[in-house]
């Protein structure tokens, strides 16, 4: 699995306790599950549908980093299935796992649409190629 | 299920394809779950602990109004189970469900603790048996 | 009065003195009363008027969960009053009062418009009468 | 009167109208309330405690910029009465006038204080009298 | 220098060792910019094209006000140059400066436009002068 | 260099010309060498103390995704001094260079404290190091 996004736990995602607000994290995951599909199908529609069960193994303070991790698990025909996890940079303790994310590709009119692709593309490949 | 909180979408709240973000309804849901635990358990050490899968069934818009449902699914020993949705206010058609939410009660040191509660109080009635 | 709305107060929410914000709970009360209007006048487009005088009587700390309740005051041609009132949910201590909040309902064109509304009318009623 | 704080009104301010959010625009009010109050105070523990009608005159866009007054109405004990204008800063069209904000000025143990401050004083002249 | 908007540091604008977040500060001068810009520009559509080096000489805590001034530099014949200071209102020590943010006037087609402007322009001269 | 961090523009994102605001990115580029910093130096007390010009040499928009990338110039005593690019995800243009940022690692009293560190470590390499 690869981390890409790292966050930097700051007083504005705190929950009243004092430790990472899980609705915070929860947003963190989804934006980066949609940033990565848009990457992936080369469409910006791109929409989540289903998440997997979450299962928050431990938290994280005011001052940590955490990092977020993302594989792809399946190509549908208009999804596209991913897992998640979250790790805590400095002692790679995970934070959270979620194994099953099912993004749905879609078109201009806002329903689902092919996205005829089957395995990950580096965007560098793409760009070599177009040259 | 008794819906409580209410949303405006407003600009902020969406993503870049000008419907609500996913991440921001589960930060909503995470926070409506929070303090519906914290209110039962009458203790505001408590932290989400487990999401079952969560489907995206709809969505909303920009100006849209959408209230959050919860209900008690079971009281644990230390843990209190919740079921949640979210529905379009004006509608009533469902945009999420999370059938099992489970919240846990913790202790002054950060630890999981017995709550000694086995059914819904009502504010008022605690207040009442005060007097 | 219905307390729908509640809210937990975070870290986000506080002023340099660690307490809830004053700015923040009014920008909570404005957009419960949007949200009222807009669901009893069926229509998106309706403004904040006019605000009679606000009370701050008690304060809300980090961890303290609040509630918001809204009652009709009176029904105008174009325009709903409203009555606020915000509380410590755990305590019902009152936070602040706001006796008329005058709420204005917009024509496409921006201008005020008649609403032919005369009574407070539940989503659900609406929705078995369309049937 | 003096108008001091000005702001862009950007997206994130704005609400499902795409014109800007009253709550946003009361939360800057109050905000530069306390500040004004701190500095004439000197002191960080200051709180609102009333605001006096508030009548929305106009409203404002996406892209506009806004200026904030604030004047002084009176000096009390342990209050300060601040009289505060919203205005368009490209056309001085008046957005929101508040007449009567009262901040109250409080000690360490959270109860007012008397700040024995009669008058308005600038920060320069305070700096230059300490040298 | 003209020191107009001020800020409140509130805990959301902290970073994780509870001193000002510089990012925030500089998203701060940059609106600052932006919008002096666009008042002596009379253009809505003004962009931040380049920032000098910026020096942070101190930092602010939570309670603090700032102050953030701005001052023409030079205006070329399709952009405005900027001076920023921020400092502290109550002691007036300086937390940092940019001597030259290169503010750059655009047309409706995003391109950049003359602004013929050479002067700084005060909004109630223009006012009156419209009279 | 290697990109991490991504970011999807949303609308909390844009200016009031729809293209992504330039303070939020300064925010974003402030926020990545914080955390690889920290990272870097083991230390949590990490500031910014410079940054060196800023050029703006393209824009975003709205569901446009940008990586940022970091690179160490030079390991100072009790400094760190970063390189850091900001591109469009997709494209690989160039949106924002900076050539020096320094950083400073600071001890328990806030002043700046020697470091020890000579060269780039990997987490990873840390970890097993320790077993």
């Amino acid at each position: 699995m690869r981390f890409h996004t790292r966050k930097w736990v700051k007083p504005e995602d705190l929950n009243a306790n004092n430790t990472l607000f899980g609705g915070k994290l929860l947003a963190w995951i989804d934006e980066e599950c949609a940033l990565y599909s848009i990457i992936q199908l080369e469409n910006k529609k791109v929409v989540t549908k289903y998440m997997s069960e979450i299962n928050f193994m431990s938290t994280a303070e005011k001052g940590d980093i955490i990092e977020i991790g993302i594989e792809v698990v399946k190509f549908g025909k208009s999804s596209l299935t991913l897992n998640c996890e979250v790790r805590n940079k400095m002692t790679h303790e995970t934070i959270v796992t979620v194994d099953n994310i099912i993004m749905v590709n879609l078109g201009e009119d806002g329903k689902s649409l092919s996205h005829n692709k089957t395995k990950i593309e580096y965007v560098k490949d793409r760009l070599a190629a177009q040259e």
